[in-house]
């Protein structure tokens, strides 16, 4: 009782900037755990808002970043969006507040964000590797988080305490925590995440209109990515073009061996590649 | 009742040449629908067959193909084994008797039956759009074939009657015939199927293993089919070599699209080209 009761956070307020699918089910989630007296959704819709409050999601709702008074904030905006707001929550923050974000990238956002907020507030980058295509508060789920990875990208300058507190704020959700620079984060998700969406874009793109009645099971799961919001995902590309430029790299010889078998009919190497990419894949499972 | 009674063919035996997944779903569907006296399953492996047998799917076993006396033999070989497989049974078969298949390819396959059999002896490739990773008559499912599509590929001397009849059995076992020469079948599937299947496997092969725990459900996703056998895969693939060059080219082209627009930060572009895959990925849903 003592040890859990020690590693679990708890906090009066937690601000959620941007209150949609991964947004909400923060929301959800500490609500569920009982991490938290009040959630405040800050957004620049209203009438959204207006709408988790109703669902229960948030206690109170605000369109104004400067009006969140937390000791937590989670800025869950799309990732071209993140760095400002952080910098504009921190502005009105007090010290010792905690600041972190789940965009899809790291590097440009804590780049930005290097000794550009006030003393006292500190600001960590966090990435819950959880979601999904859909969008909105409406699919919010408190049970995302579990068993899923979260990962934070502490600074060399981040107090330990920090570090520790948003550790155990993920690890209270559900997820297993890892660090990772930013770099090395953007470097890896550019090949787990990243390319995955580009190809899938490819993929989906190649489909002739007619030819749509012909698609199984096989096509629509390794499309399914493609239906993501074409502007997050523009963003987030951009944001990390030269880890998504060698990653592409990577599939592009992957794909022209296989290519080379089969314009061969090397039925040997063929299998040898399709063994490689099946034992691949068996061990995610 | 009577148009019903019409269109549902009926059999005394059906013989089912390989008793994996899709031979033993059809067994499964075929009783479930009470379209058949007598189910009897054909293979090499006795022990397997006998399973088949205990689990209910068949209702007697032979490892001889030329024993199978049936109106209709369902040959669900793997590709590279079919055109021999439906020879034998050919050669012992009563005229009259329909043989189809079940295989990924259907042009090598009508080509090397084209003028083959013996006369009376009718061969009409079949290819319903259903299955999955899993390999087995353990995994076989009565259900499988309901709202799939079933492509048919019959030539021109294919008599209508067996037509109809191969028509009314994929009908009465839930799939929507669609009838294809074997060129056009192989062409298209190389873009709805032979082609995800390589750039799934590429993408599986691409992933480090010390990167798989930064693995969320869009890579699963995107890289499932990648589990499929290698053996069977290379044959499917091996014979089709021209159409799934040909289809590779067109997702090539789009996947250098997709680069070059992140290479150059053009924004616009980029999300152009993301909202047309999104527009195809979300027609199918």
């Amino acid at each position: 009782m003592e040890s859990a009761a020690q590693n679990r956070p708890s906090f009066d307020t937690i601000a959620i900037v941007g209150v949609g699918l991964l947004g909400g089910s923060i929301a959800a989630a500490v609500k569920a755990k009982g991490l938290v007296r009040r959630v405040v959704g800050v957004g620049r819709n209203s009438q959204r808002l207006d709408a988790a409050q109703s669902a229960g999601l948030i206690d109170a709702a605000s369109t104004e970043i400067g009006n969140c008074k937390a000791e937590l904030i989670v800025v869950c905006t799309p990732v071209d969006l993140i760095a400002d707001g952080v910098r504009s929550a921190a502005a009105t923050a007090d010290a010792g507040t905690l600041i972190t974000d789940v965009g899809s990238i790291k590097g440009n956002i804590c780049r930005a964000l290097d000794g550009a907020l006030p003393d006292g507030v500190t600001f960590i980058g966090s990435h819950p590797l959880a979601g999904s295509e859909k969008q909105g508060h409406r699919h919010a789920d408190a049970e995302l988080f579990v068993r899923s990875v979260c990962v934070i990208t502490p600074d060399a300058s981040a107090a330990v305490v920090q570090v520790n507190k948003l550790t155990s704020f993920w690890e209270t959700l559900g997820a297993t925590v890892v660090r990772l620079s930013a770099e090395e984060h953007d470097q890896i998700l550019a090949e787990t995440s990243h390319v995955p969406h580009v190809v899938a874009a490819a993929l989906a793109s190649s489909l002739q209109n007619e030819n749509s009645q012909f698609v199984a099971s096989g096509f629509r799961d390794a499309t399914r990515i493609a239906a993501g919001d074409p502007n997050l995902w523009s963003a987030i590309l951009l944001n990390n073009v030269d880890a998504v430029l060698d990653s592409l790299d990577s599939f592009r010889d992957q794909l022209a061996s296989l290519r080379h078998a089969i314009e061969n009919r090397d039925t040997q190497t063929l299998q040898n590649l399709l063994r490689n990419a099946k034992r691949n894949r068996d061990e995610l499972s």
